[in-house]
């Protein structure tokens, strides 16, 4: 029996799945056939979310109505709001307070009656989550800020909205953009911990707003969501330290320390999405400050070179780079988990959905290691 | 490839587990070796969650102190209560209501900063939730009805205190023993879904309220913890229908009706549970009204004699007798599955902190059967 456990679930096969596939020896990764590169390039995260859950990249027409619905379902509820307002002054972490914003949504859903089964029903519902998600994390920074939510913008995007409405100020295109390619980058990878959270919830046809609040409470796992900010804050301690980048990396490997964003469990080469962001960290630096992409490219050059970690296929993974580009388009750290959140709710939507259409509930077993035949002792004669 | 699909994970080892050991052949389920007759025979709900938590049944001492603790826990914060207000008034499903309130729980936990592998604060703070959820699933019903929430009774044991902070009156013997003993018997099954989610999410090294969140949203689904009321709801529809209960499911059963209650994935004779439950509901039915015993028993006996379902493995399954105790007991039919929750969560507790013992990322794959090579092109020009 203990031979074919299969811990960690490595390599099990669970689900068929059209949505996205990864490479790990060419370092590939495509949303429905289309290489993360094409997508980051060419498409908006509107664009993106509508080609996971429809199947296909929208026309014009089909994509000003998609966005047109987004912007509609962006206003979160009064209760929704006083909530973050509580949690803000209770000093709640912000994937906690996440977790319970996306939880609350489903008292206005108003397809809350649809069957379980009634799949365009759940797609609706899932929309309607990621309209309103930047609204409540942009409402509970601002109640920890001592300031008032900013009401969403008319005329902006998801991706440039929510830097508005953190900050109260229209982005430039840079940031902007740049963003919108981060929450593209980060919107499906396979059946990560979080995504198969969603799937596992889903199979007992349990609500969209259960099997993406599940979602949430599993990417906030330090082994899952949470790299990206570990990794800013070891480039803040390199900052802060005074040291050369490269004399501060020799010491700390030499000292036995983990550098956080190297290594991916599916990725034995350097992941494609670390590519693109290491791009969009030089040109941040270009315009602006070149200390974190000096820093990043000091630690990936010595890492991979000098101690041969590419031999081990050990790669940056897409945390390595992400953290810094959050950071200079002046995102706070602890937000950095919540916006990961933000992006890869689409892919645990259209993996519920699709996982739903053959739904199976998924039970697996364990092996039992414990006693036998314990006899009854009541409490009186222990 | 496809050949290796595992949908649904049935017979997959995922863990190894001292938990729970269910015989499906046999009909046979124990608690780290200790049969669930001799539990819920003997022990007190109490008993049972030290048991798993702890390793072994408690002596008098530490279940008083252990006992003591949970006590103390019970009460929620005016925040999670003005929102069970909200939720009540907006009409939220309570299963929904239970999901929030637990996510909400995190705010007010007084060891929120412990480090993710201090297991033993996660077991103090898997404690404080299971003590929480009684008291706010009572308050929730409460404000339901347009009255004032209970405040938790100094005296009475976490089952009986339950049916007083529904109702504002101490249950007697009969209906305090009969409900410790369903949530005796509901605490732990092996890895079903919503153990398995909690355990999903535990495997990021996530917080356990985040854990226990995602299993309530997990049980909610239709496939998995709803299957009590549908039991109900038909018992109710059989009472209404003024016709003898052989009459009525022989009609059903020959107009292709699925009667609720009956099979389970695991076990392949009548349920050991339902054994016990159904001895309950014939001590309710002698005190007071046998019509649900003679209902659930005739349905019983129609199906796995006359329609031949105990050769086909299919036998009654929990299911099929709690929900005309809980009828009996006065709790709302949409209780039963938060009731299931209320349980439950001792089972996603334990699992949760076994697994994170020797933990692993729990990330699957799937079999990728989407299109490759999609050429993207630009918006203009779709």
């Amino acid at each position: 029996m203990a031979d074919d456990l299969k811990k960690g679930l490595e390599g099990v096969l669970v689900a068929e799945s059209a949505l996205s596939s990864i490479d790990g020896d060419a370092g590939q990764l495509i949303y429905r056939g289309y290489s993360i590169e094409s997508l980051a390039e060419g498409a908006s995260y509107e664009e993106v979310l509508y080609l996971l859950w429809h199947g296909a990249l929208p026309d014009a027409e089909e994509l000003e109505s998609f966005t047109q619905s987004l912007h509609d379902e962006r206003e979160v509820s009064e209760d929704v709001l006083v909530t973050m307002e509580r949690l803000a002054e209770a000093g709640e972490a912000p994937m906690a307070a996440l977790r319970t914003a996306v939880s609350m949504f489903s008292a206005t859903e108003p397809e809350r009656d649809a069957e379980p089964d009634d799949l365009e029903a759940t797609l609706r519902k899932g929309r309607r989550i990621t309209a309103k998600i930047p609204t409540a994390l942009a409402a509970y920074e601002r109640y920890r800020l001592d300031e008032e939510p900013v009401d969403p913008h008319p005329d902006l995007g998801l991706a440039a909205n929510f830097l508005y409405m953190l900050t109260g100020e229209e982005p430039d295109d840079v940031a902007a953009e740049t963003f919108d390619q981060a929450l593209i980058l980060h919107a499906d990878h396979g059946l990560n911990a979080s995504t198969f959270t969603a799937m596992v919830i889903g199979s007992t046809m349990a609500d969209i707003y259960g099997a993406v609040t599940g979602g949430v409470a599993a990417l906030s796992g330090p082994l899952h969501g949470g790299a990206n900010q570990d990794v800013m804050e070891v480039l803040i301690e390199i900052d802060e330290s005074g040291k050369d980048p490269l004399e501060w990396v020799e010491e700390a490997t030499d000292a036995g320390r983990r550098i956080p964003g190297f290594g991916h469990r599916v990725y034995n080469v350097k992941d494609p999405r670390a590519k693109i962001l290491q791009r969009r960290s030089q040109e941040l630096a270009e315009a602006g400050d070149d200390k974190w992409y000096e820093i990043t490219t000091t630690i990936e050059e010595y890492l991979t070179e000098e101690k041969g970690l590419v031999a081990k296929g050990i790669a940056p993974n897409v945390d390595f780079y992400s953290g810094s580009v959050y950071y200079q388009l002046g995102i706070p750290i602890d937000m950095y988990t919540p916006i990961f959140a933000m992006s890869r709710v689409g892919g645990w939507i259209a993996h519920v959905r699709e996982y739903q259409e053959d739904n199976r509930l998924i039970r697996p077993r364990a092996n039992y290691t414990g006693p036998q035949d314990q006899t009854f002792i009541p409490l009186g004669d222990r």
